[in-house]
């Protein structure tokens, strides 16, 4: 079994890795650190894991750097960067859910951080070219020898499992696509804040950040690597009266001759071998992916108007961040990139 | 005090007017009629309205012409068009909340039709040409004098408000304008069945009949008779776990030299005293308008890419439906276009 | 129109009150105080008050006490006590919504205070004394002529109203009462916290200060005054995912004799000629109630078991906060009971 | 690996059973039977299990009686009576999930069956006194070797698991004991009606069957049976905006002497041993057991009105149907108890 270490390890980001690393058969939780709730079981800050982990949460002055095989830093923004080079130093791979270390110039993290109103000075500035954007289904060569890896903002795992394949493929008008997103209430976190007041947020829909929503950077950033020509997004953020759950629908100018049919064949043949990618040709639902490790994409082209419309589901909180994080996990340490993820959503 | 009949009380529409004549100072209820339900007080249907509204439910054949100053047919397609003549005949003025007499010719019903499904065959196309399009914002003067109004359709309403000016003042490209639709669950109506049964719609979005939904037509008649280019709409609508509320966000190109000032400035002009649209320069949310007959729009340029960003919400019983009703009724009857309606959302 | 100052006019309380005198013939808003929020339109922080309350909220210290005939204190537990002075001099009637003015004795107000955690020392011992229970189904005439009314608790308005006729009349065993209250969400206020974090409140049900909530206190009181034998109650509150509604269910032992309909004609009588509160022989729902200050109440013998049964709903914003403290306004103003409050149910 | 057949595949009892055996260790699905859906995989119906179980559903009819070691009926009522001999004729044991083999009489199935307004003839009279009420924490040696087991009802096994260690344990006076039941929507099945219609159950509480829901028959049963004195339970259930959950909280008098301490302790021995019962000292939601096998229950005495109050907390479609019978299933098939349901809680 490989050693898995949870900085962060009670948010939302870390309950999610210990759920699915509990019922994984290649890798073992051996600490879990964290600044809140430190000398106290996780299962007293989450009590439905009595019983499953009782581990007590260790401060991060505690790190037991001789039994870690993999790193996850589900930590926030600018955390990471000052603890990587601790773990750098000894070869442990490290896999950080923030902004740090997904993009490959400081200029570019500047761009982001901006956007989202932090300091832009980027603190471990030497070893972010080492780093490789975490999105299996696009790196899995680089991640597999990576150190360093970043996982991607939910939203980003959306937008570009949903577009890749169209601006690759080069079957739209990359120049302007729309996004429009929806996003459940849990993306905000494990604060209590506006965002997540379930007296503002029941029976309610708004939206937000439109068009500067930090994650546009991002995929804008992998779009235009991969694509045959520049691609811009405009991106409108929503929020639903959903816990768990994203859908992206992406609207871009279908090029002449693009139907229903060729796109879903491009679909399918860009994703071919990637397990949690489902291309359907019926409408998707977060349903079906609340829970589980998959991204269900549905390309059609609108040929009354010309319109390759796209929509692709994640659970925000799997897909979209701890199984992604484990699927990355899993490529770093020779694994089989399905393993501890086989599970289908939870529904109803 | 004008007297109003209602047919098909016992529907969310029939409910809506129920509670917004309860109110109003110049129109009241004196029938109910409704196929099912015969014989009982409408508050055994609706417990929350005992004492407030007690009256027993009719049965059509039972009408009272002698009675009614208005007419509201809360009824499904093609109910309105086989009772029109018998109020046509007598001169009693009648608004019909079904795609009846939401068109001007025969040939456009039938594209309604066909996409929902049903018989395209219409039933009183004598009297068809009679018919206004109830959106009372731009057809307040033919209401006026109007014998029979087809109330538009709730998608319909938010999308035609929230697009009218910018097309009508060619401050955009409207050869393929991108509607984004989210709407409430008890758009489908009171009969339980898939849409509605709450162990999918909670936690759930799901996109349904896209580029098809049958609320185009009309959105793209109106736009085309008051635009100043041929216009077309790729709709997408979704579901959202919303009791109440629609959200439509739309996307265009905009115009060289548009920004969101000028649009704004557009936009205020063209609703320069309308009562219940309100043009904002923050994100609206649906919570904004639940309960009140507002349609809350805000237009915004995106200059990085080029697009007019264009958000409008309502409440999709209200002016979505029964609010948008008695708007038209009180032109009709020559009362204040606001009475009843001046109530402010519903929060929280 | 009679004048209405409001203290503590941004959070749910104020926001209340400003809904329904909003609406109300005889009362009008000339102030609105708060700590937070000074120098805003009330509209800023409740954007669907735009067009319908504008007036900007101004700081405790500007208050305008020669415009004022009623004051509402919607503010914390012992801010009240610090204010009450003030108004007393002026002879200004004032109703608080906390739990300052809710007791009869300095020893009664100290266990409610260390019931909730707090000092329990009253600021105003002098004045607690000439304080009316803000109930007006048992204390309409001690309110029309008081000068300082303590608003109840809202599980108290609930538990009272759902008992009183019981134990008044001698049907039940009061020595041991067991009362279930669920309440929604917006009991909580409008500051973000534990109790309204939306992942954790949605899909969830638990219960909480079992046996010992502060609202106990006021019922237990209460019931003892106006009952014929001494009473205790159990009282176990638990959060259920609604945002508005509380339902009360009790349970005693019947006494003898008593069956459905007797404890219902018992109820009827009651409660004869109070405008808010419906006697009901089928199932009560919060739906029914929701928005409404009415309360709605069905007593029922299983005389299997011999146990009276009694379940009462109200809304906790409405009757049991700020409609219920209008109600006493109107008492205490010389105006008809109802004025402003005879608004059935918002549904769906 | 051993067999399975589901019969009744396509609700939510048959789902539920196809989640948990998609992760058994020891048992694999190996025939899916249903009325509706022949013909078609059962990932048409359940789009989520796409690519997990795509196995097509067969009449019936088709039953392959040879290749089945255990027999799941997850049917309606009745209709499990009609089929039991083909299995039984075979040596096939059978847990049947609705109310046909619960009852070791059929006087006691005839009160069953009047209270949910059905015929009350039992079809195999003759088998039902070898049936075994499926309650493994009570009857875990009878259901070894059983070949006809009744899976509780939902609410029965929440209400026996948290009363019985009192009733037996002769801590309360167990003439009448009060249940006040709070349940989630999904309880009503997977067929929409007025149960699970959205407008109607969000925001909504509601009781019903006050005093005579069906399963209060089988919860006297089982507490007459294991207790030391005559037990009465006056239940009240209620639905909740929950779509999975169920809390039971129930109260009856203590008897002298008893307090928190000495019944938690008498809980705790209860139920040594016993993997799915966790007894704990802080107030149980029902997310700590939302998809878990889990019954959380907690004791509490009230001395102050001495009462024993007990809370529990069940996921109605796991412990509450199709993880309860599968715990079965590994009983009777010599398996350890907890296979395939030693998952915890999915939160949030």
């Amino acid at each position: 079994m490989k050693k898995a270490l949870i900085v962060g390890a009670t948010g939302f980001g870390g309950l999610g890795l210990i759920e699915i690393l509990l019922r994984h058969p290649g890798i073992e939780i051996k600490q879990l650190v964290a600044r809140k709730d430190v000398g106290v079981p996780v299962s007293a800050v989450f009590p439905h894991l009595r019983g499953f982990c009782d581990m007590v949460v260790d401060a991060p002055e505690r790190i037991d750097f001789a039994n870690v095989d993999i790193a996850f830093f589900s930590t926030p923004d600018r955390a990471g960067m000052t603890m990587i080079n601790d773990f750098r130093d000894k070869g442990i791979p490290v896999i950080d859910f923030s902004g740090d270390f997904r993009f490959r110039s400081t200029d570019e993290y500047g761009v982001y951080a901006r956007n989202k109103g932090m300091a832009d000075g980027h603190l471990a500035a030497d070893v972010i070219g080492e780093a490789v954007y975490g999105l299996p289904e696009i790196y899995a060569d680089e991640i597999r020898s990576a150190k360093i890896v970043g996982n991607p903002g939910c939203f980003a795992i959306c937008m570009i499992l949903g577009l890749l394949p169209a601006v690759a493929g080069g079957i739209v008008d990359a120049s302007t696509i729309v996004c429009d997103g929806k996003t459940g209430v849990s993306g905000a976190g494990k604060n209590p804040g506006e965002a997540n007041f379930y007296p503002q947020r029941y029976e309610n829909v708004n939206t937000y950040r439109e068009g500067r929503h930090q994650h546009l950077v991002e995929v804008e950033n992998i779009l235009n690597r991969e694509g045959s020509s520049p691609v811009k997004v405009f991106f409108v953020p929503q929020i639903v009266p959903l816990n768990r759950g994203i859908m992206i629908t992406a609207y871009a100018p279908a090029k002449a001759g693009i139907n229903t049919a060729k796109a879903a064949s491009l679909y399918r043949d860009y994703y071919m071998g990637k397990p949690f990618v489902v291309i359907t040709d019926t409408s998707p639902a977060t349903t079906d992916v609340r829970g589980s490790n998959r991204c269900e994409i549905r390309p059609m082209v609108d040929e009354r108007t010309g319109t390759l419309f796209v929509t692709a589901v994640i659970d925000n909180l799997v897909k979209g961040q701890s199984g992604n994080a484990v699927q990355n996990a899993n490529l770093i340490l020779g694994l089989d990139e399905t393993l501890g993820l086989n599970v289908p959503a939870f529904y109803p």
